[in-house]
């Protein structure tokens, strides 16, 4: 298991919809959330890698909902990195409601390693020290 | 195969991020607008069915991203209803920018049907005459 | 009385909230529609004025709320150039709903011309051209 | 000057556009981060307050744009009730950077008391309690 990372949101009345609930695709923005916490808890940073030339964009996105989040509601997103390669990288989130600790959504983001030409990129070899940072939480697995 | 439904929308700046693209959650709210546009066109609305108190949440929701769309870019949404039951509902998407038809993310949403108090619904039993007209895209099948 | 230029969108369910609207700050979007509309219906282009290095941050936005809009309602958006000058322009906003003519909301927001840094930009002085044609609605006041 | 509630939000990668700073709707969004931590503050609750049918929708939305805010800049939002009355609420809000306290927007939102059917609601004559705990930070003025 590789380590888990935490942060927090608190649910913003922009996040619902009519249905009562918050609308599905603020979970996708709340992972954005847990992975830029988890690199900057790495002592990365999301702005300083696109200021390097390592920008990581989307390329598949998943989540799975069990449950409705409400208004006010504090989410506490739990993030780690499910796989690391020089081409990619994946990041597995659950969103847990803090005060009863219901799992609400689980999924995962799938990242390519490009360069600002948006040209893949073999982070391994252009960049190893970067590499070797998210290698870290990763590989602390038993 | 299942008959497809078409629709358009304009790329929002508000939809771009700093990578000078759209920001991945923005596909899932386009399938919502491809979804809602199937169910207009069947001659049903979104909005009467929850009157009725069919509600559809999410519960799953997928996204493959394969090229980026870009500011004021047309993107044709395609929608098809993927798998029917009385429990469930599954959409399949295609984004397409409409300049050159190239492919920019395919996806589906899976949806459970309940009730106001968001319990379980047996369409076909409850709703015998909704469930028989989301047959029909999806039993035009050859 | 400046021309005014009409374009529409259907609100979206993302788009509401649980009071049952349109979360308010989605007006300022739909505005952003409407100004990006009136400059392609002159001939210009938001994108393309970008990549010549124009660029027109928001640096007050307005908006007065009279009615709420609601899921698949179909709203007007009514655009008109309030003000020109080399250094700034306005626009002016209305949201109408379609079915019943009903103001939903009006507003405006205040934009500089800026560079690329960022720095303030003579419109008049830079690109007569592109200040010429913004005038074209503006001065067509009777 | 009525006494100002402070709250902080981390610019989120979904919030910046393609111009690389924030897209101006988002700071609306804050506003109401802002507003639902001062009234979480005074021991009501923005959902507790909608349980017992007070209802409290934007009527007029103002923003002041000084400064852009960046990705992953944490934002301080000042909020203070400017004005308080039987039939509506007005709050003042500042958006500054921590680290440089740097004033990146200012503005205020109106807002009018309503019953569930959307109705005017004096506040004062049937929700005294809440009237009362509202007027403090107000007349905490000197």
């Amino acid at each position: 298991m590789a380590e888990t990372f935490f942060t927090t949101v608190r649910v913003r009345y922009q996040e619902t919809d009519q249905m009562g609930v918050v609308y599905h695709s603020n979970y996708l923005v709340w992972f954005e959330v847990g992975r830029t916490a988890l690199i900057r808890e790495l002592g990365l940073s999301y702005g300083g890698l696109e200021k390097k030339g390592i920008i990581l964009p989307v390329i598949e996105a998943n989540c799975q909902y069990k449950s409705p989040a409400r208004f006010e509601d504090v989410v506490r997103i739990e993030t780690s990195i499910g796989e690391l390669s020089p081409a990619k990288i994946r990041f597995n989130y659950r969103a847990v409601r803090e005060t009863d600790d219901k799992l609400l959504a689980s999924g995962h983001t799938l990242h390519m390693w490009v360069n600002r030409e948006m040209k893949p990129l073999n982070l391994k070899r252009k960049w190893p020290d970067v590499y070797e940072v998210l290698q870290e939480p990763f590989s602390a697995q038993s």
